[in-house]
């Protein structure tokens, strides 16, 4: 164990993607843990789409990270070094970690242990807020039920490639995901089991979602806001329900948003569209992640990790999210 | 009784407002009832701005007017001819009259008797559409309840004079009404009993959101669509309701849709955004016309009515709607 520890801060506010000027790779001492106080290892840093978002000076459902502060991020961690009765040196923690090397976690909370026999990169994906994102999304807010014809956008990400899976072992009539490119629109059909791909960088793909929904389409998971919104709201099916769980399109560009023009659709189709943060059910994860844990048991959900290694690559681990180059979940290894 | 009907035809789509080109005065034989048929004289008719996208060329919730068809609109009519069982000359129906004189009733239906004691124009104010519509929109799909925080467009208008008076009864902590004028704002809190007015005619419609929802809004209920709808978007509170209404704004110039903006602000604040139709509920409208009279009846809601003169006179009380040119539910006395 060296006495550093390695962090990365933000720098300056980003206008667009996060580059060299962004954040800051640098040293500090390693923090020495009071009483009741433990020193974990990050080991795993999950990488998120609303990381982008908190490093904007704009009000949000978190307060944005302030300069000079480290990047805010979850992950998990390893015990080193204890002072406080709940921590044992090895035990293996999951909470807000940041973009660093070590954390101190107090007896008053805020960091949980991993479910029972879940590897550290499921434990951020499926059985994290990404794959509790889904589960809550799709279930909770749209309100899915068998016979449903379900599009999700982000088909290939972290958390549109699980509520695919989940759409169909909920009984989803149908589940059509769009994603960028022939690659991932093939892993979603051939290895996730989605009905149907739309490859929103080379289809028209509101002529797609009229082939693949004629009936229209009753639940809408969105992850990316923009065009691809409007095209779902013009194509919702008689009391459609939108989740709305991201915008990631308009994330490195605030002033270019635009709201959906189509949708004074949702009064024609009686339609909703309800937004939803992942925090409002943490007392609910452990019911869910026993349920995951089932399905993955039983075969029937797959978990898909990108992994990115080393701390000082995390912002480009970020950036991944956005040029739509990752396949499942993103996580640093540090 | 003469022996010709007056009726108003769609002569050409508008592509904004009505004019002398759009619809066509013009008289026809009166039409002779048949077995199980009573010939009506429609008393009055009922102006809403949804009778404006039925114009169109374009996809609804009913299918659109076509060229040389009377304009469709709901009325009250007095029957003076029936050979129908359930029909006595004298009796009083609403249903879809359409602007004309006289009109069919068959005993297939489409028609119905108005609610015990109540007057005509009441039938299509506030124990009618208009009313039904604040009724169910407000208090089902707005899920109101006391202590809320309440906005609504279109305040002095026939549906948002209605919905701000039951916000009232409901136990709204605040009800504040958008409307367009000093008068109507005027009118909305003294006679109506809103707690405040923004003028949007000459205020800054989200600085005064701000001041007079500084918590945020919990129920929005949005007559008008553009940008009051963003501007309350953006001061929603945490788990506000928007009820989609109408977005009158649009309706006589669709290629200039704009979505809202704001729309992201719901994932914040995991709001919700729904739509609805008042023709769902046309099974429950017995009981909610029952609390209606009741209320009514103690004195806490009032009925306001515009009354236009003279059928060739319904393009202009049409236009009215959007002009801003009426207080209250506008009427056609044939």
């Amino acid at each position: 164990m060296t006495d550093r520890n390695r962090r990365v801060v933000l720098a300056e506010r980003p206008s667009g993607m996060v580059d060299d000027r962004t954040t800051r790779l640098e040293e500090t001492d390693l923090p020495t843990p009071g009483e009741g106080e433990a020193l974990a290892r990050v080991r795993y840093i999950s990488i998120d789409p609303t990381i982008r978002t908190w490093m904007d000076d704009a009000p949000g459902y978190l307060p944005p990270i302030a300069i000079d502060e480290v990047v805010r991020a979850g992950g998990v961690a390893e015990v080193v070094q204890s002072n406080a009765e709940q921590y044992k040196p090895g035990d293996m923690l999951f909470g807000f970690t940041g973009w660093q090397e070590y954390v101190l976690a107090s007896e008053a909370g805020g960091y949980q242990g991993l479910p029972d026999g879940v590897p550290p990169t499921m434990a951020l994906s499926l059985f994290g807020v990404t794959g509790m994102t889904a589960y809550f999304g799709l279930i909770d807010v749209g309100q899915v039920k068998a016979g449903d014809v379900v599009v999700v956008s982000g088909a290939a990400g972290a958390t549109g490639s699980t509520v695919g899976q989940i759409a169909k072992i909920k009984g989803a009539a149908k589940v059509v995901g769009i994603a960028g490119g022939p690659q991932k629109c093939a892993w979603i059909v051939d290895e996730l089991g989605f009905d149907e791909a739309i490859d929103y960088k080379s289809d028209d793909v509101a002529a797609r979602l009229r082939e693949a929904a004629p009936e229209g389409i009753d639940l809408y998971f969105d992850n990316v806001g923009g065009p691809i919104l409007d095209a779902c709201l013009a194509q919702l099916a008689l009391r459609g329900r939108i989740v709305l769980c991201g915008a990631i399109s308009g994330y490195n560009d605030r002033s270019a948003a635009k709201g959906p023009a189509n949708y004074a659709n949702l009064i024609i189709k009686r339609g909703r569209m309800e937004g939803f943060l992942i925090l409002d059910y943490l007392d609910r994860f452990p019911a869910a992640q026993a349920e995951m844990a089932a399905w993955l048991a039983e075969g029937k959900i797959k978990s898909s990790e990108h992994i990115v290694e080393g701390l000082e690559h995390a912002p480009d681990a970020l950036n991944l999210l956005f040029t739509g180059g990752n396949t499942g979940k993103v996580i640093v290894k540090v």
